[in-house]
């Protein structure tokens, strides 16, 4: 599976007092890129959740480099392999139009959960060549 | 039924990059507190969807009167009232500690509708005598 | 100046418990597109406040007609009058794609602000030919 | 230092669709703890950040353990280290009441950066005997 590019645009309801997107914002961004990833594999959040497999994220790490601003626009970058029978792990990286490093980076590992929140195997078909 | 009481503290992820509280967060605080006024009239809103009714705003209006900033300790007024066997109006006033006008005034028309999203009577009993 | 239309995917992070669109973000997105508008006149939200001239809200009202559902996208239609020397009345509808009418309406009176909080004038030529 | 005791309450804002607490919103939790954590030693977010001081995450590593529901009230364990002249390490627990295990776990190393976001050297004084 190659990268998905996605860009996101910063307005003040991501920014805080320190005037820089708030820190937590970041994970939204990664959100919706690993849900447009899942969706040109065929996986829609939606469909998933009305057959009662919930995608969750289960570990993360995250590297806040430099700051972001008001108005700018970001690209994230977003690949994914499949680690086992029951792991999806997603490397994220957002940068700024004219940088050549990174200004966040991170790494979620995503796993798929029931109804009652018991861990349950990823779809078959799922990246499975890859695991 | 008298008055609800509760507070809020301001904290970054409250804030925007105009150095105070965003405007849309206010609506957060007062279904906080639309929310524990429901609690001590004994509505859960966990139960309530447990049984497929769902409290969502219909109409409000809102008057932001002066902004508030970081770490401000906030004071919230509730007020509600069964206007007919559809409608709660939800009456909220957030003040400063110190001042005696509110910075923040709003009405809310709250409703319930069931899982497909119809409208739906009230829960008997509720604020009724009020009706 | 003519409407402006721009559109907002609906994300995890906008949805809540009720399986809906949290209702307080109805308000980012119409923040979002007051932006745009702005900056369609030439006014960047970023480069007033670095003149500490910032744009708030100071009055508005909702309608929640319908509600939305992870994964939509959704159009906004914004327009925008100055009703004064101190005021921008921003009108906002919110449409699903194939339904004539909105499920969301609002009406938000926008005024400046200096950075002491003191209300101001809005900056000569927005929109004046519309006083 | 001793560890920081809080409580968060769950309201709708902090849910989504899949009717579990919303992922990066452990991080709003988190900085909420961090926040009253260095106000208990004198550090205010909001007199450092008119000083021109921002304290800010700069690395962070999140667990999932369970996810947690509309109006549970989870209590947060903080402890913060010192570990260079550049950077403090918090460590984050949240738990729910009844339960030996925290379903949460997080460790944060935050600096501090001048207004031009370039690092600078922790407050003298701030918990420096750990050092």
């Amino acid at each position: 599976m190659s990268e998905l590019v996605t860009t996101v645009r910063i307005y003040l309801e991501d920014t805080d007092a320190q005037g820089i997107v708030y820190h937590a914002n970041y994970l939204k961004y990664c959100e919706r890129a690993r849900t447009e990833f899942l969706e040109t594999l065929g996986y829609s959040l939606a469909k998933s959740q009305m057959a009662g497999v919930y995608f969750v994220v289960f570990d993360m790490k995250l590297k806040f480099r430099r700051p972001a601003r008001l108005l700018e626009t970001l690209e994230l970058r977003t690949n994914c392999t499949r680690g086992s029978e029951y792991r999806l792990t997603f490397s994220h990286e957002i940068f700024r139009a004219d940088e050549p490093s990174p200004l966040f980076v991170a790494e979620a590992v995503v796993v798929t959960i029931d109804e009652a929140g018991k861990l349950c195997p990823l779809p078959a078909g799922l990246l499975e060549s890859e695991a």
